[in-house]
């Protein structure tokens, strides 16, 4: 397989990255070509599509052999479903498929790059083909979606602790760390989706996820995330 | 990229697949895995999706170096286009994504095989991923879609000369050639599409597809497809 691009967003690691994406996130990634790709020709015609697929790499350094069967994080990981029942990263062919929104067509020193949002791909991701959404072929709305059906997968209200809004809103003016280059918008759209591991509950639990330049804690009770910190880290890309 | 199951079905060339298949096409291809993936478990719970994604191999022997630009034949073979607007099998990565119907899981001698109506694969190509079909991140029905929905793609209708139905519907008795495994249905599922390379529009050329044991022939006047002679041939598979 040949890296075409690579993924750059502010996900450096696993933890925060939407299991599937959102159709109206506002997460995004920016798709930068690798040199021999860097062909503007290439994307003709591209801007008229509203969205894209990506055909990407699963990371998996520790993958073991195949399995045939797999616990969906969407079933409590609790039970068995066939790997090709399921998008699981652990397949025979580690290729992940992704419907992403085509925000636009960037010139930049890197060459022409696209900005796509509802990603659910980490930093650094390479990326092996870009096809346009074609709806007739594509699109199937009322089809029946086994396992996915049967879960509910209700989002989570985001309710800011005090310290950590302020935090957070003190970072976009400037401190001593520099600049926030979050926006509590964006944090909400990865937090409402709920990033714990389906399998815990714990209500005392802290998580921590990085994004761009800040690292944020929360906490889950119920149908309630409670951010309980903001800091300002070094990590951004992006 | 490793082959977890190969297509079969009656399509032994090229010519006549669609290129991008109808959503309620009833043309058959059987999925049948290798045998180290021919493993029932690995397809648990995978009949309770409507739908399913195809990653495949483009069969691209004659294929030259990469191309920038392709001439989608929607736009009539001669407007270049970028090739990642596009979904054309010369491309870096020659990989196929299709999404198909599934019709059964059927127990066979040569292990589970899937049943799906819809695909644009020519008998024989090797498959390297199937996924399930999630409607609520792959279906965007309203997605906008470039050049494709700038033109016209209109079926046409499908006209039998009176020996070419006779002829076919004989051989469903049977005639000396043996039965014919094609129903009117399936041919007319495939003519309406217009099988024609799109840069041609001549109503006296006569155009040949084979089609499981089928040789059928045919011409196109307007938006009128005249079928002019069927026979029984040799080939077969599915």
């Amino acid at each position: 397989m040949i890296t075409i691009a690579y993924a750059r967003n502010g996900f450096a690691d696993k933890f925060g990255i939407p299991r599937q994406p959102l159709r109206d996130s506002i997460i995004e990634t920016k798709i930068v070509f690798t040199e021999e790709y860097r062909v503007a020709e290439a994307l003709r015609g591209i801007e008229g599509f509203s969205h894209l697929w990506l055909l990407w790499g699963f990371n998996n350094n520790n993958r073991k052999e195949w399995s045939p069967t797999v616990r969906p994080p969407r079933l409590g990981g609790n039970r068995r479903v066939g790997v090709f029942a399921t998008r699981s990263p652990i397949r025979p062919n580690p290729i992940g498929l992704t419907a992403v929104r085509l925000l636009e067509v960037r010139k930049t020193d890197e060459g022409q790059v696209l900005i796509v949002a509802g990603a659910d791909l980490q930093d650094g991701t390479p990326i092996y083909d870009i096809k346009p959404y074609i709806a007739y072929s594509d699109a199937i709305p009322d089809a029946k979606c086994g396992f996915v059906d049967e879960v509910d997968f209700p989002m989570l209200d985001v309710v800011w602790g005090n310290d950590a809004r302020n935090n957070h809103d003190s970072m976009g003016i400037q401190n001593n760390r520099g600049y926030s280059l979050v926006s509590r918008e964006e944090w909400e759209d990865i937090l409402r989706q709920d990033p714990r591991p389906a399998y815990q509950d714990d209500p005392n639990r802290i998580y921590h996820i990085t994004y761009k330049n800040e690292e944020l804690s929360f906490r889950v009770e119920g149908k309630k995330l409670i951010v309980t910190e903001v800091s300002c880290v070094k990590y951004h890309r992006y």
